[in-house]
């Protein structure tokens, strides 16, 4: 059958997808990158389409193919700005939706014009948000998180307040303190923030703490706003478990107007394999920032996970490179760091960077207070 | 530092997670397995923990270990089924949050007691419902895809009706028709509901309308109540673009109250790899299920998709095998299929399925209803 001939009134502007696609040959590779052109968008065979604007402009647009080593070559395709409907979900769906269930092609890399870019919120705060909020100008910012599950709100309202007291700028909750009922988000909340608030009457620094808000959909917002009337600096969550969006929407949100941390959970998988699935540059420095939030949680490298030293300056040059009028988020290196590991990564990320030691800040000496404070000052004495 | 110590009036209730371990040997499988049992949990290394329940109850406890082939390990992990919080959104976390980060671990199967799955609503309609819906018995259902992304609402409503007057049982629309300029969500809905409707009139089929509502999270409920104001028989979502928990509220909710169809878009990367992330089981069979859907969609065996026969087998598991009280949920293969290959997918997946033919339909002959009728035609005389 034939589609009705279609004319459509849009803007010339599009954005661009870099991919890697893996191909024994040129001609294998043209194919293969013809495909994501048809799949990521109108999802028809080339052949049924008419010589009209469904293939002159919403099918994606070949702008460049290049072998860059042998059976591996990168693409950039170009969509129109429309096709994402200027949603932030339907712009991940043009990006990687179907294509996302073939091996061999990776997202490397996304370019966007400014009249996609203003479309979605950008950071609110940022690097210089954050800091004017924590009252440090230039060096690396602490952090650690609050844990175990398990625990009673009480005593980890203890903790918090012994980690504040010490000196470290932020204390964000582990992700996996939800709602149980040993600890409930509420109760968890109040406390938490209190005592915070507490140590830094004491101490006059500033401490931020960041509770988990990753909740069920129903319920997201409202620990939001719960968060914000108890005194929480700060939201963290995992764009994994409740969807990008969520992220997104709360950037938006003027009501709750606090700094997001985003958290890495659930994500793994999607950069694990360098031949498929979405560059770390993407996901955990390009589309935290895109939808908002102005840190982005990731495991370091040459701790338990198995970023490597690459794949997290890669998040790095995503979180912070020129990007519209967006400002540069934080990266926040952390999984299994310790206070030695100090020296070595500020050679590798400098200032501009949270450094999140959590198990290795509670296992370091028997008084959590005087753990933080040892953080603080071999931080203080970076250069 | 000690944590304080901590006792913890817990049920002895527990679900269970079977994951697939790559480890050189046995000593390191079972150094791999304990990690996830406290990187799913309380995030601390075994060493920092008392002789409480932190160590007794909240982490994973290792039921069985057995190596399956060389340096392949499958290791059943039991959780406490409160650290999910009863939230859908946690319970993904303690199954694999962070350890997605981790290379060779993949979950394989999830074990639920009837404890854990009242907390989550199960499937509204399943296969079941779904049938009496359509008025059809027995034999397998016909599905196909509305599309491409680019036409207008009123071409997409002709398209529409003339597959309905040809018989087929289910439309879908295709996951990235969402709310373009070219073609908004209200407008569509409404011309293609109606044009369904006359059509119905017609024939007296009982053609069901499953218009896409994946959309920003403050959108989504929002287009599924006015799917349903505008007759629509059902909703599709894309769980990997929305989070899975959408699934699961709306699935909760009295007032949409209409079968819901999950799309893979976004989720492939979690199973393309057999050495890391989830099994297709899992993300297409039995997550859906538990988040609510009556229908999976997933791309089949021999289209321009990669997945194998073994691989659609396991979802079907995962969609039908025993789960509490759940009714069983229709397994929907699709990606690259055409009528020629009814035959063979009617040996694999019986008559407890939907085939979902799109561009293989719209390129059968010039008659799109014709298509339709040719269609239903061949599946009628499968046996």
């Amino acid at each position: 059958m034939h589609f009705p001939e279609t004319f459509l009134n849009l803007s010339d502007e599009r954005f661009v997808v870099h991919y890697q696609v893996l191909a024994a040959n040129a001609s294998e590779a043209r194919t293969r990158t013809q495909g994501i052109c048809l799949e990521q968008t109108v999802e028809l065979p080339e052949a049924l389409l008419g010589q009209d604007d469904l293939r002159e402009k919403i099918i994606g647009r070949v702008e460049k193919l290049d072998e860059i080593a042998p059976g591996q070559y990168q693409a950039a395709i170009s969509y129109a700005i429309e096709t994402t409907a200027f949603e932030f979900t339907q712009f991940l769906n043009v990006i990687f939706g179907n294509t996302a269930m073939q091996t061999g092609i990776r997202v490397l890399r996304l370019d966007m014009p400014d009249s996609l870019l203003k479309e979605f919120p950008g950071p609110r705060f940022g690097q210089a948000g954050l800091r004017w909020l924590v009252g440090v100008d230039s060096r690396p910012l602490l952090c650690t998180a609050l844990k175990p599950m398990g625990l009673s709100a009480e005593d980890l309202a203890t903790l918090a307040q012994q980690i504040a007291l010490g000196g470290v700028d932020i204390i964000k909750e582990d992700h996996g303190l939800t709602d149980q009922p040993f600890a409930r988000f509420s109760d968890r909340v109040a406390r938490c923030a209190e005592a915070i608030r507490r140590a830094n009457s004491q101490t006059e620094y500033h401490c931020l703490y960041v509770p988990n808000i990753t909740a069920p959909a129903d319920q997201f917002f409202e620990r939001a706003y719960e968060a914000k009337r108890r005194g929480a600096g700060g939201v963290m969550i995992a764009p994994g478990l409740v969807g990008w969006d969520a992220i997104r929407l709360l950037a938006t949100d003027d009501a709750c107007a606090l700094p997001i941390f985003s958290h890495p959970a659930w994500l793994g998988t999607f950069v694990i394999d360098s031949d498929h699935g979405l560059s770390h540059q993407v996901v955990f420095g390009q589309l935290p920032r895109l939808a908002g939030a102005d840190a982005t949680i990731f495991v370091n490298y040459g701790g338990r996970f198995p970023f490597s030293q690459q794949d997290c300056r890669s998040i790095v040059f995503g979180a912070t490179s020129a990007l519209g009028s967006y400002p540069p988020i934080f990266p926040v290196p952390a999984g299994g760091m310790t206070l030695d590991r100090l020296r070595d990564m500020y050679h590798v990320y400098g200032s501009q960077v949270i450094f999140l030691i959590a198990g290795g800040l509670y296992a370091y000496g028997p008084d959590l207070a005087a753990n933080a404070r040892q953080f603080r000052r071999q931080v203080e004495a970076l250069k």
